[in-house]
């Protein structure tokens, strides 16, 4: 029997599997395969839309560089990256949310209460908080990666105004597992909307926007590692994210504070903010590595 | 409400569609996010799988050419390229068949009867037929765009050795709708596996084989366009091609011919053959173009 046809070419395929193929492998596969074909069955997809999608993978990889993951970003906007964080989420502590893909790596340590903010325009932001586990205790020496838009709501990466590290930090948390550092707060941002996904958000109607955010690792010795974000309660992009990451315990005050009364020590700009500033306060809640699979 | 669940990220999705998103595009996104969440839920997709899944997409784009599309590839071993085609394969009419990654734009036209063998070595093969309509009336001025592997199993644009148009001609039929030439038998050929296909192959434990072929993309003024390939009876990769391009009307005889009868005229190797020689009759049945989608 050489014919294959449109309703055996699924089991044909899965039969093709040699038998000492991992079993995880083989359950993804399998799934992956009855999902796409099932795709394409109950669409009745074209050649016309087969090669267009083809396409567009083809125009993401053309436009994926190590600085810009267009593939990434075409899972984020699907809201595959999103799921699989809500999946191993932790049921206790604080919530993941998508990595995007702006990611720098090896940012460059800072020393607590540095300023990201530099010569940008914007009121002065405190950022400040603890790292603990789910019983509250201060992780000492835990690392926060953080990362934003500039006020232009521009990575550094997108932008030729500033160099590669802008808006990108390392901080490590104290004795009693508390961080602080000043900034900008972050403005709405549009996700790249010059390649594939924004022709896919354009066909459908879709706005590119993400409410502003501050990313966020987390890493400390004996737990897992949390990968973050956190939003302000005031943005119009809250119950709109194009990348479907926000959480409600993602979400943060930002209190205005008067002037004068910015701390006198603790912070390289201590001495030198004069008017009003704003306050946020994040605790990160991680989860303690037992070993087992999540 | 600014959740975002497990549960609601699909539904949440298909909200965001735009309310004049053209009624197919929303039924394909709909359809693809669908298939797409399930699969990541139904196998808990980790963080790590993800990211291999997204560094396969990366490494797919990375070692696509104009002249190596390993995404066609990739559609072609998960059995989605022959899924479109026997979908919309006429159910009168030749099976259509995969056109895999080595088809090569604008051919250079040959007369009727030219050889595609030049210095190859191997036994001749005359390859004849005729291109109808489903009554078997032939179509005159009918184009046959035919490419295959040298006897070293490669395409021209794999092999330093053959330049870019061997083994890819292009031939009109005559007035009865006939076409000839002559060639060497294709040997079974494997699908490139030094990029991420080779991966996936490899990890599933599935061999890159395809059985022998001879590609035909066929057209006619007034007919739907065909693309297809046949494959001799005795291949023994026939009932396992890794990219599911087999069916039983595809399936041809190669029958051995005597010293001495090769024809004298309407070839341009007429009068050169003088050992055994093997021939192939394949007639191309094209389905009228009605202007409905089929």
């Amino acid at each position: 029997m050489h014919n294959v046809t449109e309703e055996s070419i699924t089991d044909t395929f899965l039969g093709y599997f040699g038998q000492d193929t991992d079993p995880r492998v083989r359950e993804l596969m399998n799934s992956l395969a009855r999902h796409l074909h099932a795709f394409a069955r109950e669409t009745r997809l074209t050649h016309e839309e087969w090669r267009r999608g083809l396409e567009l993978l083809r125009e993401t990889g053309r436009i994926t560089t190590p600085q810009r993951d267009e593939f990434v970003l075409l899972s984020d906007v699907l809201g595959l990256s999103s799921l699989v964080d809500m999946m191993h989420s932790p049921e206790v502590g604080t919530s993941s949310s998508v990595l995007g893909p702006f990611h720098v790596s090896n940012p460059p340590a800072y020393p607590l209460g540095a300023d990201l903010r530099r010569e940008h325009p914007g009121e002065v932001v405190l950022v400040r908080g603890r790292v603990v586990d789910t019983e509250g205790q201060g992780i000492a020496g835990a690392t926060l990666d953080i990362w934003q838009t500039a006020p232009n709501g521009l990575y550094s990466s997108q932008d030729p105004e500033q160099d590669e590290f802008s808006f990108h930090a390392e901080f490590t948390t104290d004795a009693d597992g508390g961080y602080r550092f000043t900034t900008v707060k972050p403005v709405p941002y549009s996700v790249p909307t010059d390649g594939p996904v924004g022709t896919i958000l354009n066909a459908t109607g879709r706005h590119p926007w993400r409410p502003s955010h501050l990313h966020y690792i987390t890493e400390a010795a004996g737990f897992h590692p949390l990968v973050t974000e956190v939003f302000p309660e005031d943005d119009p992009y809250l119950d709109q994210d194009t990348v479907f990451g926000v959480r409600d315990d993602l979400v943060i005050h930002y209190r205005a504070m008067e002037p004068g009364t910015f701390p006198d020590d603790g912070f390289s700009l201590s001495g030198k903010v004069e008017g009003t500033w704003l306050q946020v306060e994040f605790d990160v809640v991680l989860v303690r590595d037992t070993g087992t699979r999540r």
